[in-house]
């Protein structure tokens, strides 16, 4: 997966990408979302820094009604007064998707909380909310990372996170993810 | 467990309840800190709507220097831009409360998100990032609750959260909730 | 004037000083609020750093309603993720509060920037967006300052605002401050 | 002068209009940045949504770093708790662009406050904490007006500004604009 910057380079990615993401910046670029919405690739849509949770959607509608049913949203922190954080991960989001739409929703606790001590706990938590997956900054030497270094993880905790989130999965099917209106 | 509103009702309280509640607007109300300060009941330190991670353990602080060390902080969601639940409830803290304070932590996704059918998902979700346990407005009848009533939940649901927690303390000490200096 | 900090030195204060200042942290200590209703003094009534306009109004409310007319509003800047001021100055509900009130608003660009070099500009930012008055931190020797010394002004400073304010004051009745509904 | 909307219009643009502007969610769209540093005309520069003062001087340095000196900043709000407004037109960075900047700044109340009976008083304000201009939408018959008709002012209240506008500019000289390090 890798981020497209702007549309002259869509083509040239085609052919080596798995996912194209559309980074926070660029979720309101409507001739980027436009361009993509023709693309037979899935789209990684993050939540832009200050949207609100329509507009998000409303970007994602962008996507969808030029054809491309591949989508996919991603929670990546929004930006607050809070300073204890890189970004405010707004995990309260999750829930909502899971209740008003049908698209697949991940979590980017990395850039959410913006420091490598709580990505784990961070984790976990964006799965026991409802989060279908994850994505995770991590480098072989976090230290060395050419970005975001103080978010990126190393091996060994990446390795702790997949054993938390499959421990997490075998509850998946006791948890109720979906609002029940039959339930007060 | 009941809220204070004054520095003039806690004596009255003190036959009657077990925990002292600081709501969110009285966490810099210093004159009531000081005076709970001095009170040999346990007190809930809900965070302010707008208090930073600072602010917060610094009124903590206020509350344990006069010599009460029965504190415990709540993580009640914090205002921001985000306009799709009451509040953003911001785990982000907990994790952090839990590197580098000795006290325990709380949230309540009542007040945090706003929304009944949201609760159930962001108490799993509080839990998994390390809290240490929950507040969760119920009522026997939601729909006639006097206040908060978009956030109360039933019977059903509070029984729904209960089972939840079960299974995710359980999986408690498979985590590893403590930042691991030695674990890039 | 001097801010009130708990109920117990209302008494105290009543003898001393001219006008009550209300906090930002003690918009809804309504405890205090409830006091301070019944006292024969100017109140000035600061706004919470978080804190919607019609809570702000509604904290007015619970002065008025104990009959104390005397209520001034004072902006004193909120918190949000803007980081170049100590408070964003939100000099936006000064026209709507000539509109729907009729208490009087003054505006405090000492916390609202919390910059020496910029306290002067907001000052006549204030008053040109239809301020009643200023209240302006100011110190003999601002770099001595025992609290708050980065927004303190000198004597130099303040003799430049009061000017300023001045040339204003002239042009105020060329200048429309009501919502004039027969003007699109 | 016409907001850009991506990198393709660019060339059919320059032929018509006299400024190109950059729209609040195109302030970090750098290829579109990239494109316009190199364009002989005069840039709008809007301050992203949720943009630090920081982020937004990096987005005009990439205008400048093309060869393009022609860049103007314009502050039109930015997204904060505050709900009585549609932005909140944060004037406080204002004087920091005249403090800490060559580039001129404008302001756009409409957008700022985005209510019509407030962007009056806003036009004051901007001009009176020093910014050089204004952006004002008008229109012959505002409550027709295709987009943003909320804000959209009428050709009376845009005399009444002009008028306003060319009694403060009269003061102007009279004002200190920059900080003086002489004066505390």
């Amino acid at each position: 997966m890798s981020e497209i910057m702007d549309t002259d380079s869509v083509e040239l990615m085609l052919d080596y990408v798995d996912v194209l993401q559309i980074g926070a910046r660029n979720m309101q670029n409507f001739s980027l979302l436009k361009k993509l919405s023709k693309v037979d690739k899935p789209l990684l849509l993050k939540r832009g820094i200050a949207a609100t949770f329509e507009e998000w959607l409303m970007a994602a509608e962008y996507l969808l009604s030029g054809g491309n049913e591949q989508v996919i949203l991603c929670e990546r922190g929004v930006r607050t007064f809070s300073d204890h954080s890189r970004n405010t991960l707004d995990l309260n989001v999750v829930p909502l998707v899971r209740q008003v739409s049908h698209l697949p929703i991940i979590a980017d606790p990395s850039h959410g909380v913006g420091k490598r001590e709580r990505v784990r706990s961070m984790s976990r938590a964006a799965i026991a909310s409802g989060a279908h997956g994850l994505i995770v900054e991590t480098h072989t030497d976090p230290s060395t990372s050419y970005s975001d270094a103080d978010q990126t993880i190393g091996v060994d905790r990446l390795r702790g996170i997949i054993r938390d989130v499959a421990l997490l999965a075998e509850l998946e099917d006791l948890f109720e993810q979906k609002s029940d209106s039959a339930v007060a």
